[in-house]
């Protein structure tokens, strides 16, 4: 188990949900939260940056640190590997700061053991009909991509019991006030804020 | 115990914290969230409204209420009683609606007792000479009126670890911004949105 004084958030949803885009835009406008950068097999989409939105590593490299138990958890979908390495977010969390794991729901169970007080999140889409239009105006994929890929969404939809919070994804505006209020909230719960209670008790 | 279908909310605060001010902002900007108003056998201060800040009622109807089994709960504080009503209560949490009570700490440990997930929240001054300066500052309360509220404030937050949500007052913004993030967040809890969460599932 992972020792820690910062929160950890586990951010999970089926594919085309829209998670990425709010991930993103959370560690950007709240403070002392920062975005845990997971490591996969699967190619860059255009635009993605290593090291911002993965580290991209090909399978020899991924072996080498399932090897030397170097990730929190890992994950096979489809042909692809994605992991959560173990040493940044250590760091992270002994310094006090908050993670944002954005993981899907196999993953996230396993965080959950090695971290039985993280905050379990899921984000879903309005619908089956929604995903299935986000995921065609998304343009890289098939037909029967998309097919998948909603098969998939059933399957990951099916473990909403798993989690803490489920915040609907029917406006990004809307679910991005959910899912900050939830961090704003979880810092307020009293085994964080005990020092500062304390603190303000001595001063009577 | 009463069952029901909307959250309870239990905000509790020293004296002269700002907790009154504050809720009385949940209320009016947050939908389906609304106060309850306490009974009272104090007298009003300058503005008060009887039905929107208390209902004030004299010792004889106080004794027959708490003769009825009409309170949640009621407590005495120096010499004035102040009292939770069951009957309006009940018949907000049936339709839904979540409700917010403004008490304190020994009326909030009994309504813990009789509501077990309500949600416990503790608003704190940021410090004593804080407080003092703000007590002072309302202009209604001798210098020993003050001195009698510090030494109750300090007993008061000797509670602290009977609450789930600790929020320090320190400007009325932060701390506002803080309370609807609790409120939000617990509205996104997986116990409340099973229901569209099954929903959506059957979509797929």
């Amino acid at each position: 188990m992972l020792s820690h004084l910062g929160n950890v958030f586990v951010l999970s949803a089926p594919s085309g949900t829209g998670k990425s885009t709010l991930a993103k835009q959370l560690v950007k406008e709240i403070p002392d939260l920062d975005f845990s950068v997971s490591f996969t097999t699967r190619r860059p989409r255009p635009g993605e940056v290593h090291g911002r939105d993965y580290f991209f590593v090909d399978d020899a490299e991924f072996d080498r640190m399932v090897a030397q138990d170097g990730f929190v958890e890992w994950v096979r979908v489809y042909d692809r590997r994605y992991g959560t390495g173990k040493a940044w977010i250590r760091e992270q969390l002994a310094t006090g700061r908050d993670v944002l794991l954005d993981i899907e729901s196999k993953g996230a169970r396993r965080v959950h053991e090695v971290i039985p007080d993280a905050v379990m999140v899921f984000l879903l889409p309005p619908s089956s009909r929604e995903l299935a239009a986000r995921l065609r105006g998304r343009g890289d994929e098939s037909a029967e991509q998309v097919k998948i890929r909603l098969e998939y969404a059933r399957h990951e939809l099916a473990q909403w019991e798993s989690y803490d919070y489920l915040v609907i994804n029917d406006t990004v505006d809307q679910a991005y006030r959910r899912l900050e209020s939830i961090i704003i909230a979880t810092r307020c719960r009293r085994e964080r804020m005990g020092a500062a209670a304390k603190n303000i008790l001595d001063s009577f």
